[in-house]
């Protein structure tokens, strides 16, 4: 599609600023031409070879560089492509660009390279997404998982279960030809095993989803409690004690402050909900219907008590009434009121329970440990592999319907016909994924949400 | 030096951020061993090979990556250099960084794969400072001038002026040789001729400088003016019509608001000093201390005259006394009161002034193309190479008290051995610029102004 017709395409591929390197990419039948015009070298430009020269442009010298040709079709996009390494100024990269875009070159859209390599069929629409998903992964779990879908462990999982339903359908088409002979060649109950089996397999990677999502985007973890329990203490000992790093993701949550840690293989959003409390104030009611909100989105919730305070304060809130995922922070272990400390062990015997000083920075390492090990439960055992995109959830979801629909079809005795229109249908949802039936408006979506030179 | 004992070394080389692609490179006699450790693929890896291939360190798969080996000693350090190529996500950079150290390798400090280049005789020091300023260069004569520093132009130079000092050395040892025969070798009026041109080539050298320095930080250039003259908005204009870049060098004139604007190939410090007028208030007297040393430092002063103002007031303050780097800017045309302008045309006949309206951008081009032309005419027209580092500077000056002794040695006489001592001592200068005989400190110094990763 992209191949012949398609413009040579040029931009920077590193972050923009100063640094020792950066790279432009150029793609397109044009760029071996281009970088010959700019590009001077004592070496001849071969295949996969790293070549030590000089760009210019028709102003003169701009930089020296280190140029990469990648030979159609074995390059990033399929096309021909150029890598050209120089110094890490805007400004000169800027020249370089020019200059290719003076000899034809345009520049590259937001994931332009990645689209190419789509249309040019070297990746599935899944790797493509594997691609902007590893840029953004910042946990170990995410870079699994954006590898499994970058390297196709998922697109083949999906390849897999469309063939097991493109087999049903041959089946139903078979005795579709020899209708008129009225022979039956699977009997009906087979068929509807068959396509429970389907539906089943379905479903659980329509449940790896809840997993997956914290996989990729972060654990949402909001610390609750009564005011002065401690939850801002909690949240800084976790700051201070874990690597903090800053999510590539913008916050969800505007109204509190949010900062993601590292623990483990994971990353958790935690969210202070500090100074939210139970009020007649109309701004502070608003505040806590978010924070409520906040609970009941909440992937794990950190619910903060002050063992200082001889009054035994339980949770109330609707929203935490699951306490599976509810961890109680008995705080304040350094000035705990012992018959506090007591009698909150005997109320909370048998829910998840944690002692420590966020002040004094004590317990906190086990309240992390227990954290990843919550995390780890959600992971769906059989299997490795699990959906992280929202996209391809509701792909799954549509293709579950087309199949429950095909399901009672067989079981009402429709003819094979009909039943071969809902399997048929569950194919589109399993295509989309892959990006076989995937519309021109939504692979726009996916790619704007790259960055330019990827 | 650097050779063999020293350990190896890896950073990441590109700007820190999330993008496409992220460079990472380790130099040193274990990087080829290193990179066997961490990385998989089905191609060998080859000097100056691109292979694509699979990172991993003991937790299991990081990422993929294209490799590119550099053999000893054809590689940017000398040493062996791997290039290691994936995507351009912080935390995975993290991980790969991580495995190389886990496998021996240690984080570089800035500037050490330059300094290693520099310690294994692949470039002088002038060529390393030649790297520095070419990732900081923002404008095309920036550019041409570090080049020339990095591809050793200003170096060659250098050594040719050294070689001259060292012929003149050399001539007078050999009559040292003979004294005792009471030959003279060469006479002594043509020995003083030789030591003068000497002079005056470093004198051409030193005096680049004042065109070296506007080349490579660009020119400062201060709008000064009476209150409400139109030096905001001339300020403005400038950075609307021009081509705004950001300078990578910390402002030096904190007190005011500073902005670069490429003009033509130079880059201009536009200084906006609105807000300081003569006054008894102390705060504001302070002000126009610094308004009057920045002028004095400025390389083109902007005087802004409003020509609605029917008083006319020329320049009294010190430091405006050379008019051939001061631009009258007689602003406001749009409502200029004729009488006024009249009088200005008479008063500034013979200077240079130029008439605009910053409100309508009406004019500024034409002052862009003067400012331009301005600091041309002060490009040494003889030879294209001029120093642009302070340091060279200092060498320089260095260097040519050094001569002016041995003249005087010369002509009083002197026996030849004096005389040698002086010119030896010329030596040390020319030598520093190459980093022959620059010290440690001195060193570590010039590197640590460097990125990490270069």
């Amino acid at each position: 599609m992209a191949k012949d017709c398609a413009p040579t395409i040029v931009a920077l591929s590193t972050p923009n600023g100063y640094g020792g390197i950066a790279v432009i990419r150029m793609s397109g039948s044009q760029s071996l031409h281009i970088i010959q015009k700019i590009f001077s070298s004592k070496n001849k430009i071969q295949p996969q070879h790293a070549i030590y020269g000089y760009l210019s442009d028709k102003m003169g010298h701009i930089d020296t560089a280190v140029v990469t040709y990648f030979k159609s079709p074995h390059s990033y996009t399929g096309e021909d492509l150029v890598e050209i390494s120089q110094h890490g100024n805007p400004y000169l990269c800027e020249l370089t660009i020019n200059a290719c875009k003076e000899y034809g070159a345009i520049g590259a859209g937001p994931g332009e390279f990645t689209q190419r390599a789509f249309l040019n069929g070297k990746i599935d629409l899944s790797q493509a997404e594997g691609v902007a998903d590893i840029i953004y992964a910042s946990s170990r779990a995410a870079q699994n998982a954006s590898a499994n879908l970058l390297q196709g462990y998922t697109g083949k999982i999906i390849r897999d279960y469309k063939q097991s339903v493109v087999e049903l359908i041959s089946l139903l088409e078979l005795e579709l030809d020899f209708q008129e002979d009225e022979i039956q060649f699977t009997p009906r109950k087979q068929i509807e095993e068959m396509i429970r089996h389907l539906i089943s397999e379905g479903k659980r990677l329509i449940e790896s989803y809840n997993y997956g999502k914290i996989v990729r985007d972060g654990a949402l973890c909001p610390i609750v409690g009564p005011p002065n329990s401690g939850k801002s203490s909690l949240f800084n000992a976790f700051l201070q004690e874990e690597r903090v790093i800053v999510s590539p993701f913008p916050g969800t949550t505007r109204d509190f402050i949010e900062e993601s840690v590292r623990i483990d293989k994971y990353s958790f959003r935690l969210v202070d909900t500090a100074g939210i409390r139970d009020s007649g104030d109309p701004i502070e009611r608003a505040g806590v219907k978010r924070s409520r909100d906040l609970i009941k989105r909440g992937d794990l919730i950190l619910y903060v008590i002050d063992l200082a305070d001889c009054d035994i304060k339980l949770p109330k809130q609707p929203g935490l009434q699951n306490p599976k995922n509810i961890f109680y922070i008995l705080n304040k272990s350094d000035i705990a009121n012992q018959g506090t400390l007591a009698q909150y062990r005997k109320y909370l015997s048998g829910q998840k329970y944690f002692i420590c000083s966020a002040k004094n920075r004590t317990g906190i390492h086990a309240i992390a440990a227990a954290m990843s090990k919550h995390i780890d439960q959600l992971c769906p055992s059989s299997d490795t592999i699990f959906i992280t995109r929202l996209r391809h959830l509701e792909a799954l979801k549509q293709t579950q319907k087309d199949l429950e629909l095909a399901l009672k079809s067989t079981r009402s005795n429709n003819p094979s016909e009909i039943t071969i229109i809902d399997l048929r249908a569950a194919l589109n949802g399993l295509d989309a994924i892959l990006g076989k039936t995937t519309n021109d408006d939504i692979l726009n979506t996916i790619f704007s949400h790259f960055c330019i030179g990827k």
